[in-house]
C-alpha cells in the first residue's frame, strides 16, 4: 500500500472516530475549505453548512462503519467508493440507521495532508 | 478549454442525444466495460445491467440536460459535477421528471477516448 493510500485511509478511520467522539473539530480539520458534500434532495452543500447541521445534531451519537471498495490515488487527487453505515442515535434514544454508497474525491493539500474534497453521499434510511 | 476538457464535454453531450434518441449502442460505446453506476437504495451496478434496464424501457423518451459545475481533468483521470434534469416519457404518455446532482468519474483510454467510468447520480423524483 503507497503512502498516500494509507493516509487516505487514516482520514476515513480518523472522521469515523471524530464523529462518534462527537470532536466537531477534527471532523472540519479533515475537509477542504472548498468541500463540497452531495446528497440526494438537496442542493450541494459546503463547510459552513456541514457545520451548522451537525451543531444541530450535538447530543447524538453517530457510529459510522466504512468498508472501502476502491481506491485510486491520481497524483494530487484521489477517489474512493465506500459501503457505508451510519447508526445514529437520537437524544431520545431512538436509532436511525443509513446505508448505501459513497463516492468521495481527496485532494492533496501543499503539506502534504489528505482532505476529503467533494463527497456523493447515496445512504438511505433502513426500513 | 484543454482539448480533453472538451473531449469530455462533448461525451456528456454525446450521451444525452443518444439517450433521446434510443440509441443504446452509441451510450454503451461511451461508458468503460469496468463502469459503475451508484444511485440510491440499491447497489452498484455495471454495463451489463445498464443495458439490461435500459431495454426494459426501450420504448420510452428520455430526454436530459445537463449543467456542468466543475470538470477536473487529473492526467488519465478526471472527475465532473454536474445538474442534471431528466424527462422519461412512458409509453402511456405519463411523463416523469427527475432532477438532482451527479458526480462522475471519466478515463482516457489507451486510445485516446474519454469514457464515463463511475457515476454517483443523485437524482430524485420531482414532486
Amino acid at each position: 500500500m503507497s503512502p498516500d493510500e494509507r493516509a487516505i485511509r487514516d482520514v476515513v478511520t480518523k472522521w469515523l472516530e471524530a464523529s462518534k467522539a462527537g470532536d466537531m473539530k477534527t471532523v472540519l480539520s479533515l475537509m477542504a475549505d472548498d468541500v463540497v458534500f452531495m446528497v440526494p434532495g438537496h442542493e450541494p452543500f459546503g463547510k459552513e453548512a456541514f457545520e451548522v447541521a451537525s451543531a444541530g445534531n450535538a447530543t447524538q451519537s453517530i457510529e459510522g462503519t466504512s468498508e472501502i471498495l476502491e481506491l485510486q490515488v491520481l497524483g494530487e487527487w484521489a477517489f474512493m467508493r465506500s459501503r457505508l453505515h451510519v447508526k445514529a442515535t437520537l437524544p431520545n434514544g431512538c436509532v436511525i440507521e443509513r446505508a448505501g454508497h459513497t463516492l468521495t474525491i481527496f485532494r492533496k493539500e501543499p503539506d502534504g495532508r489528505w482532505l476529503l474534497a467533494r463527497d456523493a453521499n447515496l445512504l438511505t434510511v433502513k426500513s
